[in-house]
């Protein structure tokens, strides 16, 4: 199995228990979610954008429009750091320094670059059918214009780490005779009822990869 | 009210419309999650790394171990970019190219700084508080020992953008006509069974702070 490279650049430092740096585990986090967080630098100053991602092996693909600046950075190739995070509970300990949260990270680093003009509808097609399964050949594909107005950038991920936290709070040995209570309140993203657009001109069927996305968040 | 000066930095160049940069409009953002993603820079690197926070008034609070490497960075009062993403939903348009999300995400810049040891109980509250308002007081405080090995970050929001997207897809005036399902699956961060520590000694009810954490996500 794909393991990373541990470096002082993905070293998960604190608690490293719960840190762990096989692709499986990393890919598995990637793929339950679809917005990332994207940091790259500019003028010795740390940016942060939320993005919309697919991933395919071990590349993460992002898109955005042609004319936005960073899109204009990073097709410049420069490295990138990509987080995922699932929050999964709220961890309330009897004292405040063990209350943590529950929750899956995904840290990766790369350096993102720009995907040739002829590949580019491949690579979206990565990016919407990560968001909804078989929506691709469901919707109107994107036309000349559009591609065009489209960068799409390619992350191969050179290293990365994982760290996830799970379970019941951990207090200090002598903390469990006092009399407060501790315990989780879990927290789950799930879907709400499907909305259909109230400009719908036609009786449509809810498709199934849209079914998918509620079914994924349920 | 209070609105952040627009720079390049904090200017939202992509769909504008959707851009806000009233304090108001941050602080809601803000104040509706209690992850963020902070972003920094060491050796020409971007890292990210998701971590719980407080905010009072224009001041975010970060805390972490006195000994991590973030906290040793940060403390130099290097320049940091802060995200929160509220993941709303996801919007299928009859086109791939617009289909999105419904998102508020916040993006804020500022330079870290140490909170000095005598105003650190205080700062850690802030971070609890707004986590589980009323926790602090029901919790067991930080010792002597704990409050050492916490760093406590505060940092002054310099510059700021809210970017919001609510409402159905917006397809081309002429896809309107194709025989293509558009519409939104809402997704919204729930809060699960209160899970109470098996390891709990005695019969505790379940607190108010706890219910509060619920009620918010509910």
């Amino acid at each position: 199995m794909k393991k990373f490279t541990i470096t002082s650049r993905n070293k998960v430092n604190r608690v490293p228990k719960r840190a762990n740096y096989d692709a499986k585990t990393l890919y598995a986090i990637l793929d339950n979610m679809f917005v990332c967080h994207v940091a790259f630098i500019l003028d010795k100053q740390p940016f942060i954008i939320p993005m919309a991602y697919g991933r395919r092996g071990n590349k993460i693909y992002l898109h955005g429009a042609t004319s936005s600046r960073l899109m204009k950075i990073l097709k410049s190739g420069i490295p990138v750091c990509i987080c995922v995070t699932l929050l999964d509970g709220v961890v309330l300990a009897r004292s405040s320094f063990h209350s943590s949260m529950n929750y899956r990270s995904a840290v990766v680093f790369g350096t993102a670059s720009l995907v040739e003009e002829k590949k580019k509808n491949a690579a979206l097609k990565i990016i919407t059918e990560h968001i909804a399964e078989g929506r691709w050949n469901e919707a109107r594909k994107p036309n000349f214009k559009e591609l065009k107005a489209t960068s799409v950038l390619e992350v191969m991920i050179d290293q990365a780490s994982s760290k996830i936290r799970t379970g019941p709070p951990l207090d200090e040995p002598e903390d469990y005779d006092l009399p407060i209570w501790a315990g989780v309140v879990p927290l789950n993203l799930l879907a709400g009822k499907t909305e259909t657009d109230p400009l719908l001109k036609m009786k449509l069927r809810i498709p199934e990869s849209v079914k998918r996305i509620r079914k994924e968040f349920s």
